[in-house]
């Protein structure tokens, strides 16, 4: 009994259309900002709940399609079972591979509205060593609150990378983690939101790596790494919005 | 006694036509990747056998010509001896000075249809090393199934590049292989999907390096690799076309 | 009692117009030369004074705004005390977070116009291990006359970041200065020479970070610096306004 | 007795034209490719000699200013005494202050028809710690026949930079030479001949290093080395002309 998109209320259809906009813009952020090469890579964002009879819905790049081709009617619409519903993409076009994960974040955790996965280099590189990146940037402070932590290996086909990403994600205040020999997954309130983590986690990664290549960082006390995520989080956060 | 392009039969002259839009295009890929400096780098690819009479072709790039001059109309056609026919270039422009390992590839292995070559930095930095790169990431599993390994020595004027190729390649699953000091050459069922893993082992190579930088990468059990490269070749394999 | 920008003298109403036009486009060399990600970084440069009733003002960049929207008519206009006057731009703008640093700067070193901070990477690589970059590149003592200092830990909140930057600086000849696990802030006599440092303190960190990779890069002498210093400070300096 | 451009031969003047043309457009592969931040580095070509009467002339890039604006009007003609002649550039143009190490050059090397000089970064971080770069890639046998040669440490004022040029260049194949604490100067027989060999030298640079990050490339040995030299100056050497 799939879902047909033209059959939902048309505030859900219309929640939908601004969804897949939005989400097909975010994904020019990915190569911009160096994150991704060839089709890999991913961006979701939760279609906001309009009506209390539709299931949750969720919106998400197709499968194996370059960034060049990436317009809002090719984005897929899935339930967060990640099973595509009837949305009026050609049949052709299935949900990324990654999409049972982020449907597992969305499922499993409430206040996200926003799941992007890439293979960024740097944020990979200390993933395929299982080791999470210290935090010892005053920007690390103000984004993350604490260390990037590393999540499981985990393979494609169960639920194991979305459990991996929600149970280690509950234990921090990062919006990222590590997949281990795999790569960052970043959550936010909404698709921006986790770009921009995903944007700021290649950021630190690639900082603090090339610091440590030459010794060792210094460490920031805890104090003033609460001190800086308070501040940012609430005072800078307001305008964050903006940005 | 040259072939003549011109009295080819009609649907050979329009295999090489397509060929030659396809071949062109796809170089851009490679600055485009930063896989290049200068005119370095060649892409070429087999011409669809359309008549039984016609001795096998393929379209690779002219030498010492610049990315912005790449047009298809200055793609050169060789038999796959290596030899330029007389195709309607300029007799100034000859074939890539990789033409003989190209040709030598298509010669002995049946499947391919597309091959690259490059001196992208990372991957010729493990090749100038003669040391594989491990397969320690989840998206090699997926794209090489392995390590991807190393090949002999050799230097341009007889075909013991071509045959470095095509023996190093049939030991593994990997469609790129790195020649000793001298950089990587890609193959694929099609020009494009040769470039796709030009890009990938690129992106590999640089991702491994920089893990490898700050200690060692953990390594992926062999029935992991296993798993991942059966599904990505099988599952997520039929809609690489599009990508 | 806010000071509102239409009702200052209007030498003053023109001064800052011209500030903000130049303001804004040198936003664009941030991005244009990999210095930022996302919304980090600011410039800001000190408006001319060119009444006396009028007390010392500077425009900066708002908060949390992305680069491609960096428009003249969306640069703030603060005091020196680093307090928004009523300037025309919506409520919503605020300065910069890190306003409160740059009005320091301006209100204790009378030479300064014009101020920038990044988190580029290779120079926060250093400040994250609070490691003073060495005059080893004769570009280096062209443009910084010795080593690129550290200055000390410090968090948004009071004036210590401004304070850091002022007292590191005035022992030096260099116009940047790397604060601990922060990153760099730069000036020059006006926004766009405070840009250019930003840009040669990225440049020197990246080079002499490489060198040092493999081995220790070889010292200058100190005359030999002091040499490089004056000429370029002094012969080609009267030409550098036209960079 | 200035030298007055207009008074000149015709056949000068065209020449001038020609090269003022090729030299300003060169300009444009330096931070395309990477080699050159903000106004750093220059592209110099010798006029061809059309007239006995005439003493030799050089066009260079002038000082301090910015990539976007160099237009083939302000490209300054000097003397090979790295005088400026009377060459309708305004006043305030000057030639860059490395003039006088291309004239050096181009005086006591009458086969070099181009010089150019960058800072870019792999290459200086080499001549950093004054060490030459191994040839252990097949494309630097090509291109270099051996290692790129450290030159020595000579700071701008007199002629000590353009000697250290030419009496390193004349013991090697290599076009390239790093200047120690300096950066990478290149010649050719034209002035897009040395930008490539400033391209290649950077590549090289590049490559080498990220090899030796993680071990020691294999060498090669001299008779390959001589062997891929000789073909590629010879027999691809033809070809080149149109790269």
């Amino acid at each position: 009994m799939t879902l047909v998109l033209t059959e939902l209320p048309s505030s859900t259809q219309e929640a939908v259309a601004a969804t897949r906009e939005r989400v097909a813009a975010l994904h020019a952020e990915l190569p911009r900002n160096e994150l991704v090469v060839w089709t890999a890579g991913n961006v979701s964002e939760r279609v906001a709940a309009t009506d209390p009879a539709v299931p949750g819905l969720m919106v998400i790049k197709p499968s194996g399609v370059s960034y060049d081709e990436l317009a809002a009617e090719n984005m897929v619409v899935c339930t967060l079972d990640g099973e595509k519903i009837d949305d009026g993409t050609p049949a052709s076009l299935v949900p990324s591979s990654d999409t049972a994960a982020h449907a597992y974040v969305y499922a499993h955790m409430e206040e996200v509205g926003g799941v992007v996965h890439t293979h960024s280099t740097y944020a990979t590189a200390w993933a395929a060593r299982g080791e999470e990146i210290p935090c010892v940037l005053t920007m690390m402070g103000d984004e993350f609150g604490g260390p990037v932590p590393v999540g499981p290996f985990a393979i494609i086909g169960d639920d194991s990378i979305g459990r991996g990403i929600v149970e280690t994600l509950e234990g921090h205040r990062s919006p990222a983690v590590l997949m281990q020999n795999h790569g960052p997954f970043t959550i936010g309130k909404d698709a921006r939101a986790a770009v921009k983590a995903a944007v700021m986690v290649e950021e630190v990664a690639r900082t603090v790596h090339i610091s440590r290549q030459l010794g060792e960082p210094l460490p920031i006390a805890q104090e003033h790494i609460d001190s800086l995520y308070d501040r940012y989080q609430n005072v800078y956060g307001q305008h964050d919005q903006k940005g």
